[in-house]
């Protein structure tokens, strides 16, 4: 039986009206259009402290670190829209990353949720450059936990006006080339996977 | 009358215990008897949630934002221990940078409170490497947001064993090169401003 | 008839006794060892000028830049050992992969030689980070022209006193180490090419 | 008497045309009309082998790296102009920098010709980055040798058609920004040495 790639695909932003979630969602629609089972969800779903040491210490793993934990080890791949702020990635996508990353037992091997995973990255913002500068440190931080960070990538520069009603990209090259990032992960992964 | 230089120190953490706490508390020390003027802060005493533009939107900055966006004005130096998690910042530094960032008033200058600071880096871990690469993004973090970072820098690796009880290092060589570190900083300030 | 991975080894030196000649040798037999055909060649036999654009525009790709890009083409893996110097690649690492980046026809697909190639990277270096800052940069660099770069790297500290007259390294651990990075691009191509 | 800017300025470029060393000739200017003393040269003048430590136990530094490395000690600031080859800086940049980096006996100190002197980075490039990606790594590669970079910079993009025959920038604003840099970096320099 053939390899159905499992991708998880998420944004960096809370934010109800995040361009990053909105980019995401087409990115992952062009990962399910070449075959993949895409999970889409929104990091405003699973809230968690920043994260202090002593805090988990005391307490442990918060449950949404436990879930978000699982979703990571069900899927193979990663789709991840992160917004730039001052030319980085957010806290949020920080904190999500970290908490994860955070042992629950001794017997758990180290970054066993993310070693091995094969992400594509893409960014949305309203400068210029499109949040170019901040895919920089998202892909440094990802292949440091041993994420393979494929080199395709998109920026949407302008995105505030970017996008239309529907969540699509008003400009038809740019909607297939986030289509086509969905789809790259997608076929990278059936073919190793298989 | 002599310009005398006002530096802001803090570490990345809120644990109680942070190595990074006790490594900037040395740096601190050494610009103090450079001459320096210090103020040292701890980031547990201004919690906030994680940055969210609608949250912003709603409710607008909160008040540990102003009152440290006050501290970074009125300061031309910061002195900044970066704990690493990941191979990068902590998402609490991130988070502290990101919210401070954010204009009151549109009348606000972009990044007034960080333009032409002159910042000192260091770190403490408990590996081998001492944070080295988690400063890597802190520098270029700072920069973009144009802080002018100095090259010296100091990462104290197997940081867990590596204080005494006074709060010094017990390696008397390290000790004296965090203790001079506060002190390039000082000196540096005390010549650019003079 | 299974897939047989071909991969390019080389270091970025052209010294006569190399540390990372030694190096990217022991890796290019780990991949061997499991199965691999590698094509292990040292850069001091293609000499080539400083890349000048003039100097392209009156004469053309030099002879060792035409046969060094055949040999990309022809491989689907590289392995690569970084010397550091000043934190960052040789000059000879980039100016052979500035030259072999160039087109010799305008139909040539731009970075026809390197998108798609699956690499690894090891440092060796005579200081106790072994290099590890220059493949930040070795990394980066790979990435931006389409190479997949694995997140698995080894960097040898200590290497003038690392290596025995057999031109293995004298700890075993180490050894096995380098021999398992060019296992893992081995398999990582027979699995993705299968 | 008060103190002169002393600015050494160059292009990582050696082509006759490079818009790198027309976009470094107007920043120079800029530092000019600020009072600085300006060094403008055309690394064309200082040809080298590529690096090789062979080459360097055999034959000493080449004559042109000893003329650069007293250029680089005479002065106090930096003006770099460097073009972007594949994300990063040229060959010729990276090879002039270690040569120059070498030291000549025993006794000098290790990155003494670079140690505390400051820097402003600009590029110039024909695409629609204008260099921005390859200043990342310049500004990195600078800070590990020493160097202060502020954190000001300029990247001019389309750069093919932004000069006019008079070797300035067309676009007034661009023109102004450019030659502002120079200027940062004398006033800087005037008021920290002064």
């Amino acid at each position: 039986m053939a390899y159905t790639p499992k991708i998880l695909a998420f944004a960096g932003s809370a934010r109800k009206d995040s361009v990053n979630k909105k980019a995401v969602a087409i990115a992952a629609q062009g990962a399910r259009d070449a075959g993949a089972e895409v999970t889409l969800i929104d990091l405003a779903d699973y809230p968690m402290p920043i994260y202090d040491g002593d805090l988990e210490s005391a307490d442990g793993l918060p449950e949404n670190a436990k879930k978000l934990k699982q979703l990571f080890l069900e899927h193979d791949g990663l789709l991840i829209a992160s917004p730039e702020y001052n030319s980085s990635f957010s806290p949020l996508l920080k904190n999500t990353i970290d908490w994860v990353s955070r042992k629950e037992t001794d017997d758990e091997a180290p970054l066993a949720c993310y070693t091995g995973k094969v992400a594509v990255l893409l960014a949305a913002s309203p400068g210029g450059l499109g949040g170019l500068r901040g895919l920089v440190h998202v892909r440094a931080l990802l292949e440091n936990i041993n994420v393979i960070v494929l080199p395709q990538q998109r920026a949407i520069s302008g995105a505030m006006n970017a996008f239309g009603d529907d969540g699509n990209l008003s400009d038809e090259k740019q909607q297939q080339g986030v289509l086509g990032l969905g789809k790259t992960l997608a076929e990278f992964l059936a073919r190793y996977q298989r």
